[in-house]
């Protein structure tokens, strides 16, 4: 029996999204469906239990063996030909943004639930187990380092640095290691690729970007991450009357970052990059006072670390020329908060996506992507072979309530998942 | 005896200003200097009733009455020739901001006492009484509307609207009254420019800007207030992930919201204008979401109302193009939050202000000016004839621990104001 004649559900998937989102921290109303609501699921609540508990049961009665890791990944392990081989994987997250929508890693978490379902039903066995990974707090939103437990596996991150955080989204912070405790999620399992290993990763989710839609594709074969960089800007300026001082005696720091975030977009467009201010806080904030106090973030990203690169040089050259130019007591000064080198995922687990995808949607249908957002996959991808396969997002929209991807593409996303994963089983050697 | 040959005591005033600032409520250190901090001594706070009953102990050891009337206002009267006769008054307020310094409203206040015991010492008899006034909230920082009591007196703001402004700077706020009655300064005169009549009302105060210092001028001849507004301007855009949306397809708000900024800032110079953005607000602040809203308000102002009117209707239209012109999802709404008319103040009491300081520093070193702030004056000036004296301010710093006006120029300035108040005592008819 090959795999490309196995009888599938067309439906179950989107109906096991809704059920999931509708019992576990459905959040933001947006219209008048029930399933028109986004979901509130922080990482290690008692939301985040619940969705745990249901995920173990609902393996567990495929016939999957469950492990837990002592960061309370899941790994749901249904049983192959080779027993004693290492899984492919298929994994992705089941936590949420505070502001989150109903696709975005839970997606592919629940895609690889019903691969399982689909092949259980079938009858079909697998050369090798095939792992359903469930990875903890991929958002870094309650707990502040996002593909946190992904690159605690993959021995990026000790596993007492991750203990440790604390979480930023309580009124009395708690840590990580007290949350896995409460819920009863501090499994037994070492945390590593090395004693808990995996042959590959494949993670569909949505592409949070416009890209596919824009240009009516219906599958995005994701051959890495492009690489990013945040810094901190602080603009120092001098407080004055904003009745009383003449335009020409001003060293605003507002209207210097002003003029930086105009010029920071700009150079974007010549380096062709990314370059985003989404947080910003300024001193003293009154009505009638010249901020002396600017601090903001840019979120710059370029598909090549090179590029990365260059066009940071040059914000960091031209940003001191234009505060200078707009006050003589303003000045510049950069920090880096965070930087993530581009990834470039393994090349046979990318062929098993663009054939499984070109087969099901046409050439026409799919186009070769960079990832704009880091994913579990980049962890995963640092060990093993690792692929992605993206599908639209309506609008682009992402993080928010409205998160959309419509049934027919759920379900061709799902159908590549099955054919990308069930092709490299076929063609895996070990 | 003609007051031009009074016998000064040149460093008192001075001196009463730091002895005061130490006092009651010092607070931001800026230097090694024991008077190198500014004053935090905020309306109808503890701090505030300590100089208070300071305040009307020294004028009272001077022979003065003191009046406090139902909205708190201090009025301390030395008699004159003319017992009967409305004062001639010396005002301004002993409240600051919560990063004050040590001069913006004490210095008028303290210099209109050295006026009084001046003239004690001297023996000097005016024609008419001399009202020395302490306004309550002029800041507005406490309790949220500046120029509050003497607004009140001149029955420009009822009574009861005040007396329900509720503190933004406690924990649990407290209304005016509750404080007023708390600290014992609910007098039993009414506040009312009827009842409780002055003839004129002089101020003198540091200017806040930097433009008598940058000119060498040692005296500001007010002749007005400024025209202002403050709108509330809203941009609504799109928020998306940061890293999967394309330059062209963002609605960034804050983008959007930087351009107005700068722009208004062009339009200010065209239009000979003061243009200032001190407030700014963002959703949904996070680093790797693009912003989709943007709150701000702008401070803009004009000598004259015709041209406040102009530039307001030029922010208005191109605001609009500008956001359009960024992303499709893009929009600007504009909230009149406060606005104030361009005050005149009297010439009698001007020419007495240009008289006393061109006789004392000499034409060269006086410049007529506007007021870019609103103060006590424009309330008085709403009923009887006002003026104010300008004195330098070092580099423009106000609402500041750093604001530093000279010993020179503190001292000029008080004998500006003598000279001026009674000139104008001397040439008054009733």
């Amino acid at each position: 029996m090959s795999f490309r004649s196995l009888t599938l559900k067309p439906g179950r998937l989107l109906a096991t999204i809704h059920e999931t989102a509708q019992l576990f921290g459905p959040k933001g109303v947006w219209g008048p469906e029930s399933t028109q609501t986004g979901v509130c699921r922080l990482s290690l609540s008692d939301l985040d239990k619940g969705v745990r508990d249901w995920f173990i049961k609902e393996t567990e009665n495929l016939g999957c063996e469950v492990k837990v890791d002592e960061i309370g990944n899941i790994f749901a392990i249904y049983p192959g030909k080779n027993p004693d081989a290492k899984p492919t994987a298929i994994g992705s997250h089941l936590d949420t943004q505070p502001t989150g929508g109903r696709y975005d890693g839970v997606l592919g978490v629940l895609s690889g639930l019903e691969v399982l379902r689909t092949i259980k039903e079938n009858g079909f066995v697998p050369n090798y187990p095939i792992a359903l990974i469930n990875w903890t707090n991929e958002e870094g939103a309650r707990f502040p380092m996002s593909i946190m437990a992904s690159s605690v596996w993959a021995e990026n991150i000790p596993l007492q640095q991750a203990y440790k955080l604390e979480s930023v989204t309580d009124t009395d912070p708690v840590s990580v290691e007290h949350e896995l405790k409460r819920i009863g999620y501090l499994g037994p399992v070492k945390a590593s690729y090395k004693t808990n290993p995996i042959a590959a990763h494949f993670e569909i989710h949505i592409e949070q970007g416009p890209v596919l839609e824009d240009e009516e594709r219906k599958i995005g074969i994701v051959t890495g991450v492009q690489a990013y960089s945040w810094y901190k800007v602080r603009v120092f300026g001098k407080a004055s009357h904003t009745g009383t001082t003449p335009l020409l005696a001003r060293s605003d720091a507002l209207l210097a970052a002003s003029k930086l975030i105009v010029k920071g977009n700009e150079l974007a467009k010549k380096h062709n990059c990314l370059f985003t201010v989404g947080v910003l806080n300024l001193n003293p904030a009154v009505v009638n006072v010249i901020p002396e106090f600017v601090e903001f973030i840019i979120d710059v990203r370029n598909p090549t670390d090179e590029g990365l690169t260059k066009i940071l040089a040059d914000i960091k050259e031209t940003f001191p020329i234009i505060a200078k130019e707009s006050g003589k007591k303003l000045a510049v000064e950069f920090e880096l908060i965070y930087t993530s080198d581009a990834v470039k995922f393994h090349p046979d687990c990318i062929s098993s996506v663009r054939d499984s995808a070109i087969s099901i949607v046409g050439e026409s249908k799919v186009r070769e992507m960079q990832s704009g957002a880091g994913h579990d996959s980049c962890a995963t991808n640092s060990r093993v072979p690792t692929s992605m396969i993206f599908i639209p997002s309506k609008d682009g929209v992402s993080h928010s309530p409205e998160e959309y991807s419509s049934p027919e593409d759920v379900h061709i996303g799902f159908e590549v998942l099955l054919n990308a994963v069930l092709q490299y089983d076929s063609f895996r050697k070990v």
